[in-house]
């Protein structure tokens, strides 16, 4: 296989557990936070800086890269590694989200999707053949299935159209991807928020035998305590030897949340997005840097973080260049709140590890005031 | 004194000298070019990054800091080094310069300058004590007198007046800064485009046995020719042994040739905001990365340099990058132009140093096509 699962331990308390997923970039130990580089970069961040906080594996976006710089111009600079300098693994979604997330502006149909680029409104379509060929393309080591993602709220039928629609096109996929040694396809398990078809497209998704599994469509709107519930059930039906994907999750609390219920693999652009917005995650909470309190607040954001940014800078200083809509600012937020969740995943291995997972997420809430 | 110049070695066939710059945050190899940090940061850049260029000194400005954070705020935080985590010599302009450039949103009157903040509109007032005691409180080595900078073109008549009020203001500023054994006042040389008023300028700024000297009032406007003209007869009026500055310069062909002139320091927002507006600065002319032609061109900015976005990149992502906004594309470029004019700043001390800097100048204008 192109990318396998070792799992280290399991949690005897927990459906948690450690590994390493083996991927042709490289060795990544799970359960693992993947940043989010939409557009071939980590927002506001060089390669080296995101390796200095340990990041292992990225996240980067087919329907992006496909409009815009093109997935033949990446093919030509020898591919998405070599195009940004990243030599540890990527994972590439397949544009399914995005495309869904395009509203009006997209028709579905068995075929694939038509719809209007975000950049320039041009026509635009993506199928399950041409996600599968722009990401083989890119040459990610994880490639995704491309999928239909129904919505929060949404009927039983429609959920059901959905999965049954996910499931023939993932077969679209695989057949695109034919013989691939390089890059492992991975599937989607739709279904929304009803149990049977949960199971249901499961059961249709590892019936394929693909080296790895996602579970799509949550945190699009539902309750959170309504996502756990639904990995509960659905975990249950996927095979504990490959690994667990739970897409567009990473809020600290819905971290630690997955792990318990089994999932390995996390991606979100949570961290950098809200560090933009002058938000920094800390270990007691999420602190507002952009309010006047910080303003003569000459401490690191979190005096118990070892980020680049609490090392080196004061709130009131990062403050002042997040008010002065300073390139810097950005650039310290994002260092701070991906250093925290790859810090917090390590100490949920290193918990995993220990056996005390469940301590450590008492501790965890509690410090955090959630 | 707080701040001296070493003469290491005078050119034979020009002007130029090289030298070391003592101050309290370290010695600095002229002629040299400051990068500039308006609100306490070198737009996209860490200090780190700074240093990894060769960068000895940076300016910030009094001006900005005055109006946002505050000079209370950044004394309370320790002085603007401690502030921005920069431990090398820093210089702040007197924010003269900046309120003069308010236009109609600013009144002149003899004891200082009425305006209106470009921040919020309120009404703000500086004048020579209010300038020096904003810079003492900032903490920069080498601090700028406050002065009228005159526009370009005016006449002979605003200009001498200008003069004449900046000699008054410069004492007006000596007085404030007292005795003060860790930060330098230098002294700026007004006068327009009048080799009368320039002479009598200089007469009267060097008549109050400063650290230093700057040329102010250049590079608004007026041909280039035309400024090379005023430096050739201003420089002679400056002792030999005091730096030498002037304000506001930094294009290559301007490097050179104010070296020529005798000039030891120079600074200039060019690199940093051509680099934002993705054009590119190499030793064969300016490249404007946007164009279509640099989409699949897979070599870096400039296959000579070697600085960490030529090393690391090619052109066609950097352009990748500035097309979708993303801010490593920002900080690529800021890199790369700061890295152009600090090496060539070192390629020109060189060629002082070994009697070769006509022809070093010949070669240099003949790559980059001017």
């Amino acid at each position: 296989m192109v990318v396998r699962l070792e799992i280290l331990k399991e949690d005897t308390r927990t459906r948690a557990r450690i590994g390493k997923l083996y991927t042709p970039h490289g060795i990544i130990d799970t359960p693992v936070f993947m940043p989010v580089g939409t557009q071939a970069t980590v927002k506001t961040m060089t390669p080296e800086e995101l390796k200095d906080l340990g990041a292992q594996i990225i996240l980067s976006n087919t329907y992006h890269l496909y409009l815009r710089p093109g997935h033949e111009l990446i093919a030509e600079a020898g591919g998405l590694h070599t195009f940004m300098n990243w030599d540890r693994a990527i994972l590439t979604d397949s544009g399914g989200f995005q495309v869904f997330s395009l509203g009006a502006l997209r028709k579905i149909r068995e075929e694939g999707v038509e719809f209007r680029s975000h950049i320039d409104g041009s026509c635009q379509f993506l199928s399950p053949e041409i996600a599968t060929q722009v990401q083989i393309a890119l040459g990610a080591d994880i490639i995704m299935a491309f999928d239909e993602c129904a919505p929060y709220p949404c009927t039983h039928e429609y959920a059901g159209n959905s999965l049954e629609r996910t499931t023939r096109w993932t077969k679209r996929c695989l057949e695109a991807l034919g013989t691939n040694e390089k890059q492992a396809l991975f599937g989607i398990v739709q279904g929304g928020i009803y149990q049977d078809l949960r199971i249901q497209s499961a059961e249709q998704i590892v019936g394929l035998d693909l080296p790895g599994y996602a579970i799509g469509g949550l945190s699009v709107g539902e309750p959170k305590e309504l996502m756990y519930e639904v990995l509960d059930y659905t975990v249950l039906h996927l095979p504990k030897q490959k690994p667990r994907y739970l897409m567009g999750v990473g809020s600290p609390d819905a971290l630690i949340e997955g792990v318990m219920r089994g999932i390995d693999m996390f991606d979100c652009v949570l961290p950098t997005r809200i560090a933009r917005n002058g938000t920094a995650l800390t270990r007691y909470g999420k602190v507002v840097v952009r309010n006047a309190e910080s303003a003569r607040n000459f401490s690191p954001l979190d005096p118990t973080c070892a980020c680049y940014a609490c090392r080196n800078y004061s709130r009131a200083y990062i403050r002042h260049l997040l008010k002065a809509d300073e390139i810097l600012g950005l650039r310290l937020m994002s260092i701070h709140n991906l250093h925290f969740l790859q810090t917090m995943m390590r100490e949920i291995r290193e918990a995993i590890r220990e056996e005390r997972l469940p301590e450590y997420r008492r501790a965890f809430f509690a410090d955090y005031g959630y």
